[in-house]
């Protein structure tokens, strides 16, 4: 029997998550907003049989204070929906995941645009559901206040039912082009939704044949209990925090046992864990790769990125020196603010060089040679932590050739990537079964 | 001086306006629906070196009986800003059109995907602003009631002012990406639009640079008092009716008139009515082809059109017959009963044929030689009846390629056309001026 292998996304949007991605030596300054770079991007990820261009989304410039907001590449970014059809026609076989909110969305819009994507990339589409995390969103939509945590999640659910719903119009024969006797499709082979819902009232049919892969792959990132209970009885794959080793076992475990407990086979939902990874050809070297890019993190953000995780003005201690014993408690995220000094401690971080992680990228990491790398990857795997992961380059376009022509490699070797491609459509490639059609068998 | 040019639009969904376009002989029966065959129009439709491709749209299955409907080949379509993007990336020069409409949409979105759109083509998006005239679409919005004619125009204006004001966020010059200092953009260059108003409240600022044309081009086709009026003061090229020459020339007067009104420049207002077109060798020729289309329209389809016409129903007459003498006078729309007797009576159509014509395409249409469609299209030109057409071909390919081989050459030869695009954008080939930021100088 073959090797169970990692399934492979690539977070792109931003293109890096770290914050001064583009100011790192040989980087591409406009990486995240520029189509010719994204093209680029997306047929090496392909070359390495990636399974997926993982798009995430704001519908806001983010809210956050102009002395931090003016050195953040990704106040510009294309539309992912717009982006991915672009990037369809200059690829075959790499999935394409775009982010759509259930709040600040139409179920029809939703249901007809991924249809679309996934029509006109031949079965590629993926659709990552979100509720919308940013408040900044809701005053583009003429809301004052963002919508409360339950209402959102009760949303999302009736959205995806409805969404689901109309990918379901037509069955998939539906359309018999008969040139002789006149008959484009075969009306016992279209179903007219009528949904009327707390939220939606939506009548249907869709304008759109059924999508090529029946629905297009429901991809979710929520991690609280109710974003991981709507994961398990919906999802297909969750883009999952990358935290420590530990708590990702214990996250894959629960989630695939609330799947199984919804009736629905675990190997369904696949869990890819975010993973920040800087390739060196030493450990030495990656390390040094890293406090490069963190060392190009502006002290202005840095340092207002330390003070939110700690609660307290950060700028009066001394940026050179080790973090003071005694910080203060007060009302801000413990958990944060423990992070931030466990940081701290553990790699032996100055003040600035503590501020510049969490203003950079303070999430779980891979540092270290092509071989370091696959080994962690191969423990998360083989251990029960993860199905695969959605990589998060450095910086671009370096930090991602690194993963593409170090790692991936060493990953074919030992069995844990593919070679090729094992079938035309996501779905097919990430080992996901075509959905049957709700009104039609 | 050079002769003063056409403008020449391809109107491409469906992508053809005929009922019976999908079972003429040779054509491809999925055309509206294959993106392969759409990417092969498109490239043709550059080669002719046409201004745009331009795409209607619908929210909805269109609302007929189902003996109709199942014959109808618009029921699946794509979404046109799904397709469009990629469509962009196997042409360089044609405009991109698509129709968005302002009643069951949010200015934010449209914003951001037409200054996606356009920054994907590099200056090729235009936005045909309509206000939903399908009621069909209400039920998919969750509203049993369309809105009301003159609540969706104010409404289309309030929502094309926060799109501009949204597409102007950004300076052109915003983005300085300058890496030593650490800083992306300028802050003085970054407008935050707060808009609030009747309809819409709309923070902003939008987080996509701002458009490479500035604004995407503008296009309306409503024919109506308001839409007239809305035309004038916001549209820069309006989809007109293609009726009978005088009528034409009327319309033409008055919203340029109305243009000039408005304070604005009325060669920045191009009217470019749809043209139906069939081209063949002789003049006997291209009736044949068009007898032959309309021929193709089911007697279902065909009858229910003319008895919605006549406002009487009409399967009681002999198909084979003239038309009677006497049509009862009933509530049916006076205007569409008068056109219908006169086709019928001007071309001495049998019933069946009559019918026919109304349930394909019964609108303004060129009918002829090369020469002769080329006199006609000349003559509208250097009347003041347009500034240049909204092609529409009978069937596909053969009807667009007649076109493009054999009408486009001659039209070329008249100096009418051109044989090179001036321009890199669509505005530049269409002689329209770059719009100021209203927010910076």
């Amino acid at each position: 029997m073959s090797r169970r292998r990692l399934r492979l996304g690539a977070f792109m949007r931003p293109v890096s998550i770290h914050t001064a991605a583009w100011r790192y030596p040989g980087a591409f300054p406009d990486a995240n907003f520029n189509l010719q770079h994204l093209v680029r991007f997306a047929k090496a990820l392909e070359a390495a049989r990636f399974d997926a261009f993982f798009m995430a989304d704001h519908q806001a410039v983010l809210n956050m204070p102009i002395q931090a907001l003016k050195r953040s590449a990704t106040v510009t970014s294309f539309d992912p929906m717009t982006l991915l059809p672009a990037l369809a026609m200059v690829t075959e076989h790499l999935g394409l995941i775009a982010t759509a909110s259930t709040t600040y969305n139409e179920p029809w819009h939703i249901a007809r645009k991924f249809a679309s994507l996934d029509h006109v990339s031949n079965g590629r589409a993926g659709w990552n559901v979100v509720t919308s995390g940013n408040p900044a969103e809701a005053q583009n939509f003429g809301r004052e206040e963002h919508w409360e945590h339950a209402a959102r999640y009760r949303r999302a659910h009736e959205f995806i039912d409805v969404v689901e719903g109309l990918w379901d119009s037509w069955a998939d024969d539906a359309f018999i082009r008969d040139v002789d006797q006149g008959v484009y499709f075969d009306p016992e082979k279209m179903h007219v939704l009528g949904h009327k819902g707390e939220h939606f009232s939506v009548r249907g049919p869709l304008n759109v044949a059924r999508p090529v892969q029946g629905w297009p792959v429901i991809v979710q990132a929520g991690a609280s209990d109710d974003g991981r209970q709507l994961a398990a009885e919906t999802a297909e794959m969750i883009f999952a925090a990358g935290g420590p080793i530990e708590e990702a076992r214990s996250f894959y475990a629960d989630v695939k046992a609330r799947t199984a407990k919804a009736g629905r086979n675990p190997d369904h939902l696949l869990v890819m864990p975010g993973c920040f990874v800087v390739v060196g050809e030493s450990e030495a070297e990656a390390r040094d790769k890293r406090a490069l890019l963190d060392s190009r993190v502006h002290y202005d953000s840095a340092i207002a990125s330390l003070s939110v995780a700690l609660g307290t003005d950060a700028s009066r201690f001394d940026p050179d020196a080790p973090l003071p014993e005694e910080i203060p408690e007060t009302n801000a995220s413990k958990s944060g603010r423990e992070r931030a000094i466990g940081i701290a401690r553990r790699e032996n971080l100055t003040v600035c060089q503590l501020a510049q992680r969490l203003g950079g990228y303070a999430g779980a990491a891979m540092v270290g040679t092509p071989a370091q790398i696959a080994d962690q990857m191969q423990e998360w795997l083989e251990t029960g932590a993860c199905d695969g992961f959605n990589m998060m380059f450095p910086y671009l376009p370096e930090g991602l050739d690194d993963f593409c022509q170090k790692v991936v490699p060493e990953l074919q070797r030992r069995g844990l990537h593919r070679t090729e491609y094992e079938g035309r459509t996501l779905r097919e490639n990430l080992g996901l079964p075509r959905p049957a059609n709700r009104f039609f068998s």
